[in-house]
């Protein structure tokens, strides 16, 4: 969410000649993102996204996620693809820090989607899923169910600190979903952060999705479920509104399809979500100083979606 | 340098509308200038700047730097302007905040100018100097020489703090300047921050000078020693390179001129400009946690030029 390194206009020069995209324009480092440096590019011939991964992205996994938009965008979906430079290479070494030159998208996030536009989301999940059901690779999800006790157990009494009670409110959950969490859904490689701030678009139409570096093999329906808990509350967790959840689970499933057995499934996995983003949100928070360069987002605003879900679950998704 | 207010997509729209510049097509948080918010916005009618003034710029100043900047646009000068709306308002309020959407001009700041490219900067500043002639208005200069006894004072012991022996050299300082600072100099309205940050360039031509916010009205030559003080040194102070000090000099006296008396204040005065911004540097090392939004700049960069005029100002304007 800043620029962590600074790239000097001789190097960002030196770089667009390597791929042969002409002469530097303007570069302006963009807010944007997970925990990586980017800056928007513009070059005689066009504009580009240069994004220099720091801390949080292992560039042992840049291969998968290349791997995951070549695959996506060949199928014709708005993913921004890395480009090559003119020896075939698409990570570069800039200022110590592995780098990619990446297509720029149109579009803008949405902060209060309607319906429309939370259909034409689901309906580009949906897409997404189709695009990537021939992709062979896997990339286990680190951040998935298997890791969540230990997570809880990392967060410690910190949970306490930042609400009475989450401590035993997290281990009730965490009980709960491995006492009901499904065991035979179908797997994929998913996006698994489908949050509006990922999702651009134009009036109805998507235009872009975009910050696959929590894509992961998961539940597929998985997908949904985050994408749900994302999009259908207000930020802060406190108001649903049913017409946006309806309408992201229809266009996913007139897009995709969605068996009746994962549509049973969507309030236990929206439960996961839920839990997932208040878990990471708080360890997050106990571990990122207020004043620091990354904004700390509200646990609670997920801890609110999961008692929703956890009181009115099949309402929900009825 | 941050993104302090996140302005929705939707209210940018709207924004766009009272501009009658169409569609929103993107829109990116950017990190640049001072303690300001700024996006980067694509419209259908062309790339604007959008701003919100945060903490640094008083509201009270918009008009005089939207006055100075229309000012030097009328006169063909690369800066950019505050676009009006339909309304004929330069000045909106936008998410509690004052904010003005601006041209976008083309042009990337240097880390490593050449001497051509001080020439130019030095030829830029001159041309501003040239238009500004004929401006009438005025603003103090609240980080000026009247100031820098109470900046020093309120610093305290911190200075010691940032290097042992700051304040008692800050303090001889202080005592040199008071007198020998040149009291017959012709004074204007100058930039008073032209770094290279602040000057876009398109290889040897100057395509902007931007980030106006500590313009005031104060000894001209004034303006020619800060930008001495950016542009002729390594970032951190320790490597002076003649050229560019001598490129910057003679451009700048080749378009507007230089008179023997302001020539031979050059050393005292880059000497005032080296102590403003040690002082100010340190005043904001000393009141910025080292992990905030706003990245701290070594106040020890601009003691170094210091103690280099101090010793050799003759003959690094020779």
């Amino acid at each position: 969410m800043a620029v962590y390194t600074q790239v000097s206009a001789e190097a960002m020069a030196a770089l667009l000649h390597a791929y042969g995209l002409g002469t530097l324009i303007s570069a302006k480092g963009i807010a944007e993102g997970v925990e990586n440096s980017n800056y928007l590019v513009e070059a005689s011939a066009g504009r580009f996204i240069l994004t220099l991964y720091e801390k949080r992205v292992d560039a042992g996994d840049l291969p998968f996620f290349l791997a995951l938009l070549d695959h996506c965008a060949d199928r014709g979906l708005p993913v921004p693809r890395a480009l090559r430079d003119r020896d075939g290479r698409q990570v570069q070494s800039l200022c110590g820090r592995p780098a990619c030159l990446i297509e720029f998208l149109p579009g803008v996030s949405l902060t209060t989607p309607s319906a429309g536009q939370a259909r034409a989301a689901g309906e580009a999940l949906g897409a997404l899923h189709a695009a990537l059901a021939d992709f062979a690779r896997e990339r286990p999800n680190t951040l998935g169910p298997d890791g969540w006790r230990a997570l809880a157990a990392r967060c410690g009494a910190g949970l306490d600190a930042i609400a009475p009670g989450l401590a035993a409110r997290v281990a009730r959950e965490l009980d709960f979903l491995a006492a009901h969490w499904p065991a035979d859904l179908p797997r994929a490689v998913i996006h698994a952060d489908l949050f509006p701030d990922n999702v651009l678009m134009l009036g109805d139409r998507v235009t872009g999705m975009i910050d696959f570096y929590f894509a992961c093999s998961e539940i597929r329906a998985w997908d949904l479920a985050v994408t749900h808990s994302a999009w259908s509350f207000s930020g802060d967790g406190t108001d649903f509104d049913p017409a946006i959840g309806a309408a992201l689970v229809a266009g996913y499933a007139a897009r995709f399809g969605l068996s009746a057995a994962e549509r049973a499934a969507l309030p236990v996995l929206a439960r996961g979500a839920a839990l997932r983003f208040t878990l990471t949100r708080a360890w997050d928070w106990l571990n990122t100083p207020a004043d620091a360069l990354v904004t700390r987002k509200d646990p609670l605003a997920f801890l609110r979606r999961l008692d929703r879900y956890a009181a009115q679950g099949e309402t929900l998704f009825a």
